[in-house]
């Protein structure tokens, strides 16, 4: 028979897979000699053969339980009571807690005080004389297991019962309603009790808000959940009982100090729930200075242990500290910079090591917005919560989930306003920019899952009332309404009326420091995303080794240059054409000038232009109006060639290399502002810059080629007219399939290619990432696909065109450079594959650089 | 030195591609002992090293020119005058021929009657007494000369000395208004005529209307065109003497009889110009017995040794008979046809020879449309002309070529209308349904050109008047004007007012049993794409191995149905749509019932449903309209779902697979109509039908594998109730370049793979073929493409992905059925590829098939 079911001590040794983390974490502290309730893990296998058994309990894992509960019952002297117990057997109460190989904190299931019956509870009443805490243990169980095991709601339950005239009238009650409700007896027997318990805690694992967590985490589905079953100890005993949450660090900003919340006479999740607003970890130095040593001393253990920061969970019983759980503390993007570098610091992991210790949800985090300092002045703060996690955001004010999700899908950004969050609310808090609550504490749900998932919260507010889809502050009596904009502040806890505009990224020291460490480590250069010299700026900021992809049409849309763009378009002669490229060339050149300036003598490349035209005309009758008026044209003649332009497939149309085949002349105007802002620019900073001309959308060598040679003649043009020498590269988008299979030819006219991987994957796939969200959604209910295409490199497909590219394009050209500039750049998953292929960088927008910076390097 | 120059003699044993067809003929025809004029050729290398060099003749070729003209002075016993030559030295005359490797009739230029100087001219005057030809011989050099050497018109040129009161004027007149075009002297001495004659040819290899036709028959730029200079003859010289063509059988329609024309006292291409319209070669016999049996034996000579049939260009002086030329005639596809099987029974080639005796454009031009029989009942018929090439055509007036360029633009049928058609007019056939000319014969430039580009044409129809824009019919007063439809049939010769209906395309036996012999050396399958019975009929006729495409979406825009497919898209509920796809059920099932009793049980492979559903929608505000009317529902309402279907890329959109994973529900109707109309057809016919489902746009293994269990678990249900066993496949299209990377994958689950290489080609490419014709000719003009990726298959990347496909599939799936069903499968050249890869067939349009039958047997 398989061995399912181990107590801590013989389970020492065996993998956090098998025991769960939290088992995991339990077997480490009793083998640490830290104090642990006693207790033993029912194996992650246990839940897999559940599973696979019919959703049944076999014979052997029921008899192996039953003799641990043997074994239990003799280390503990107390008995799990039996019909007609002996009256003097001290009872045992134990909890059954879920304990996942990765934890998904909050998303299973727990239940507490199982062993309490009408004998035990008796038991209780006479012997602590506590009438209070043993109701309280008994209707707790009632509630836990009626809602756990059974579904039953909560606010129901409770009501079934409220209005009763003793305790004995209340408990007759609950079970009453919950065999209404569930069609069965209320398990009166311990022995029934625990095994229901298991059962619950092993489908736990599948309700719908484990498999949610799991999909936005990539857990795997089939990886089972251990059970630990343990001795009970109760916080909720008398004053000199409590039970609290402490980390050994800050994890708000990472600050070596330790940081938690306890409350006296409260049991379990009453301190993650933040039903009540709890104390300082710092007040128990005072109240209870033994326990607190111990607490210190244990908690200190744990991190040199784990070499990281932990998250306790305790409970004082009779002031007796025990440790109920650890494990590596969430924390927010900032602190786990600080704590990657204070680690390494203090010599508790290696400087590579710490780059395992922030994730790459953290690094997003970090480039979370604030609020603008000079709007902030004339800001009109509604009131003030907890900094529960850090950011800026700003959003329509939302009471509900489910409308959370359509104003969601309607793309309007979202507040997401709770009493207190729960597991069912990760949903909606995964697509809000941030998340009030009114009740809970700096390590309630809803703080813990924001941070985790680098997302502006505020909790605690408790000075706002709210009433259905509106809040009133007691305060103030401002009124919020639903749909009404507010502004929150994770990181100083304020809550504004509107909208407040947000501020540029900055980026701290520590990140700034932990970047360096990074890229010391980094197999691949990591390049930037910028069309413009502010961007340029903050690459250069995060250690970005150059600009990737620079994308002049992005200039070409701003205010002060649309109508000579569009001048330009309805132009119907060369010699029009060229009048109103001039007037653009201008714009470009100082574009490109301020780039180069900043970017310091980084590689700049610059792809010419690349959308079809008739993005650049106007949207609406409106606007066609206006441009007539302004170009003193009439709007007709600009219609016609509206209608013109349109094409059936925009996506695959006249655009790209195909555009400038068929208008040289903006390629040649493009290169001569290139070229002379580099030259200029290279005179300004007294540093020679390269320029790095990139050709988008090549299918075919003969394009290259042909736009080559007018590359060259102007280029050359003009630095002999300047009479400065430059160098500089030409280079290739490889984005469409057929150049991958061309790509010795291409290679051999180019310097550099870079894989665009975005239109890559539209083309290799056949859907446009516009029109795919239609049906992908089925296509991931239905595990069709597994992941997004557009967010991870598909190896399949792409990657398999990605590989034939490199292998030719090497073959002709030893020198070639080469890189990839599609979304996929900025994604650690898509890195770990560009990694593995003979690559030169990957270039991203600067807000996903250190992200990549952090990948590259792992 | 290089020898660049041979007279026919030494000439024998050298290579066309060196001699030129023209002179390569010559010399095979002098060597056979037939009547040539003597002369000498100048080689195709010449012609290469005369552009090399920069357009000038080498010291080196014109010292070999001058050899050889010595050399055919003494066999001719005449001289080429030098000035002051003795008045009875016998005049030598030249003609200077082009004549490339390939056959260009027309396109190049010939000079005629080098040698004709004052000197010259009076010693005709003097000795033949014939005052008319030897002013003729004269004007005739003046005019050739200054159109072909200085390019100058004909016509002015005429004009410059028409009001002349003698021939001296006119001759003197005529040489100054050469003087005032070209700025040069007009040559005098007859070397200096030779050598710029020689040079004239020699540039006309590079003309507008030669590179047009080398374009459009692929033919290689620098092959370079040989120069064959030869002895004049005289067809003009008095009533005993003419010239003539003659085809050794009918090109019409392929009669083993000869089939010619020949006129009395005139020169040169007056014949084959169709200026005058001469008399049948039968008239020959009668009017000179002789000659006419001279040149029937001649000509039987010829046909036997090149096994072929022949076009002869003869000239008859003072009684001799004099071949010109022969070479492989022209011939009309049903000609061509009846040629190759009667040359294989006659004994004169090989049964697999004859398979390249049809080209394809012959097998097209079968396939072309006759009027409906009905139709032709009503129809007025305007005038009569000569059956010059057979089919129907029906278009609007057009009497310009340029104009005929507009009318294409705008996607409008047309017949070219033109008093003669000159190699000028090509561009405009070609865009053209037919021809009709008003002058020239069956063997005149229009009628040759047409019957090569198996284009219907009218010749000689001599009753009509053009007026600019307009003709008017002599005898009934029929008026015409540009615009107007017509129709005309070149089989009959018949021009009929307005536009006639034309009939379904009809077979002729020769053709069908040119087919079997062609299926007997198949190398793959051909099958055809249907989507209705009567082009199953057409396909079985034809020959096609199966049907290898339906595509049942076009049995849902008939009139009768589309409102249900409308109601079906309408639909928001389950039971909304499953009520609409019922009907629709009825409709598919009758249709595939009737295709699989025409299949009589060859493989019928049914697409399931492929296009978005936006296409099915009304277009226009009239149609929403009606629809709202016709349903009874909102016209808001269903606009507002247009606008939802809507699509950026469509072509990347809600199609194919994706569409199906959507709404399973038209994939699970669609099953039960296929599988329910073969179970009836398989009892009606007495045949087992095993119809073959395929799955469009397949991207990923799951795809098919989530559509799989759905057909599997439908078409197993309808057997089942049936209680009648068949058999059918399951398959997919390979259309994205994602599948061929997945290809090993994908083929364990299914039967057959069917390449959907238009889609493939837009994707790898990464264009829409709607779109790119926008900046296609651009690519064309500047040799960045030398071919349409949608007309012959792209073998550097298309043919690689496939390839790619092809290898995995058979790894995974050794059964595996692999075919090709996009335009490309019925491209012959795309066949020459196909073949040299593991596939089991091609399909194509039923119109294709023949041509694909043919290229597959190769």
């Amino acid at each position: 028979m398989k061995n399912l079911v181990y107590s801590f001590s013989e389970a020492f040794g065996l993998s956090k897979d098998l025991l769960g983390g939290k088992g995991f974490g339990l077997v480490q502290m009793q083998n640490m000699g830290l104090p642990v309730p006693p207790g033993f893990i029912i194996t992650t296998e246990a839940c897999r053969e559940y599973y696979e058994n019919n959703k049944a309990i076999s014979e052997n894992l029921k008899n192996q339980i039953l003799s641990q509960i043997l074994n239990l019952e003799k280390i503990t002297n107390k008995k799990l009571y039996r019909k007609n117990e002996k009256s003097d057997t001290v009872p045992l109460f134990l909890s059954a807690r879920s304990g996942a190989k990765v934890s998904m904190p909050g998303m299973m299931d727990t239940i507490l005080n199982i062993g309490i019956t009408d004998e035990s509870h008796k038991f209780l009443m006479v012997n602590t004389a506590d009438l209070q805490f043993a109701n309280s243990v008994y209707l707790r169980f009632l509630q836990m297991f009626a809602d756990v095991y059974a579904g039953i709601n909560k606010d129901d339950f409770c009501k079934a019962f409220e209005n009763s005239n003793s305790f004995e009238e209340k408990i007759k009650k609950a079970k009453e309603y919950y065999k209404k409700k569930s069609g069965k007896e209320f398990p009166e027997d311990p022995y029934e009790q625990l095994f229901l318990a298991i059962e619950a805690v092993f489908k736990s694992f599948n309700n719908e808000r484990a498999k949610y967590y799991r999909k936005i985490n990539n857990i795997p589905e089939d990886s089972g959940t251990a059970v630990t079953i343990q001795m009970m100890v109760f916080g909720n005993y008398k004053e000199n009982s409590g039970t609290g949450v402490a980390f050994t660090r800050n994890p708000s900003n990472g600050e070596k100090k330790f940081f938690g919340e306890y409350l006296i006479n409260a049991q379990g999740e009453d301190v993650v729930a933040g039903i009540r607003t709890p104390s300082s970890i710092e007040n128990l130095k005072n109240e209870m200075p033994d326990v607190y040593k111990q607490f210190e001393d244990s908690a200190n253990k744990l991190e040199n242990h784990f070499s990281d920061m932990q998250d306790i969970e305790f409970t004082i019983e009779k002031g007796k500290l025990y440790i109920l759980q650890t494990r590596s503390a969430k924390r927010s993007p900032e602190a786990a910079v600080k704590i990657a570098l204070d680690l390494a610091k203090e010599g508790k992991i290696s400087e590579q090591e710490s780059l395992n210790y922030v994730s790459d949800s953290q690094i997003q985090g970090l480039l979370h917005s604030k609020f603008n300092l000079e709007a902030l002045k004339n800001a009109k703060i509604i009131c003030k919560g907890l900094p529960a996690s850090p950011g800026a955001a700003v959003g329509k004010a939302v009471f509900d989930s489910k409308k959370a999700q359509k104003y969601h899908e309607n793309n309007e950004k979202i507040i997401l306003i709770r009493q207190e969050t729960s597991p069912e609310d990760i949903e909606s808090m995964a697509i809000s920019e941030g998340v009030l609550t009114v009740h809970g504490g700096m390590t309630s749900h809803a703080a813990i899952v924001a941070r985790g998932m680098g997302k502006c919260c505020v909790s605690g507010c408790e000075d706002i009332l709210i009433n259905n889809n509106s809040f009133i502050c007691n305060k103030n009596k401002i009124n919020i309404n639903e749909g009404d904009y507010i502004s929150i502040d994770g990181t100083s806890g304020n809550v504004y009326l509107g909208k407040i505009e947000l501020e540029n990224l900055k980026f701290s020291d520590n990140f700034l420091k932990f970047l360096k460490v990074a890229k010391k480590y980094g197999k691949i250069k990591v390049m930037a995303n910028a069309d413009n010299y502010q961007s340029v700026k903050n690459a250069v900021l995060v250690g970005a080794d150059g600009i990737g992809l620079c994308r002049t049409e992005h200039m070409f849309f701003e205010k002060d240059r649309i109508n000579f763009m569009r001048e330009m378009i309805i132009s119907q002669t060369l010699e029009e054409r060229q009048k109103a490229l001039e007037k653009l060339f201008e714009f470009q050149k100082k574009d490109f000038l301020n780039m180069f300036i900043e970017s310091n003598g980084i590689p700049v490349t610059i792809r010419l232009l690349d959308p079809p035209l008739h993005e650049f005309l106007p949207k609406n009758n409106q606007e066609f109006e206006k441009l007539a008026q302004d170009l003193k044209i009439s709007k007709k003649y600009i219609e016609d060639i509206a209608k013109n332009l349109y094409e059936f497939n925009p996506m695959m149309g006249h655009r790209g290399c195909r555009l400038l085949i068929s208008y040289p002349e903006i390629a040649e105007m493009q290169v001569k502002a290139i070229i002379s802002a580099a030259i200029e620019a290279s005179k300004k900073i007294n540093k020679l810059i390269t320029p790095e001309i990139m050709v988008p959308l090549v299918g075919d060598v003969n394009e290259i080629k042909f736009l080559k040679k007018i590359i060259i003649n102007i280029a050359d043009k003009i630095i002999k007219e300047n009479n400065f020498k430059i160098n500089y590269k030409i280079g290739t988008m490889i984005e469409v399939p057929r150049a991958a299979f061309m790509a010795d030819k291409i290679a051999s006219e180019v310097d550099f290619f870079s894989f665009g991987t975005n239109d890559l994957t539209q083309m290799t796939f056949g859907f446009s990432r516009d029109d795919a969200q239609k049906f992908l959604k089925k296509y991931y209910e239905n595990n069709i696909y597994n992941f997004d295409p557009f967010m991870n490199i598909d190896i399949t497909g792409v990657g398999e065109l990605i590989k034939i590219a490199i292998k030719l394009g090497r073959q002709a050209n030893k020198n070639l450079k080469i890189g990839v500039c599609g979304e996929h750049a900025g994604d650690s998953k898509s890195i770990e594959f560009f990694k593995t292929l003979d690559i030169d960088y990957v270039s991203c927008s600067p807000f996903r650089v250190p992200g990549a910076i952090l990948a590259a390097s792992r």
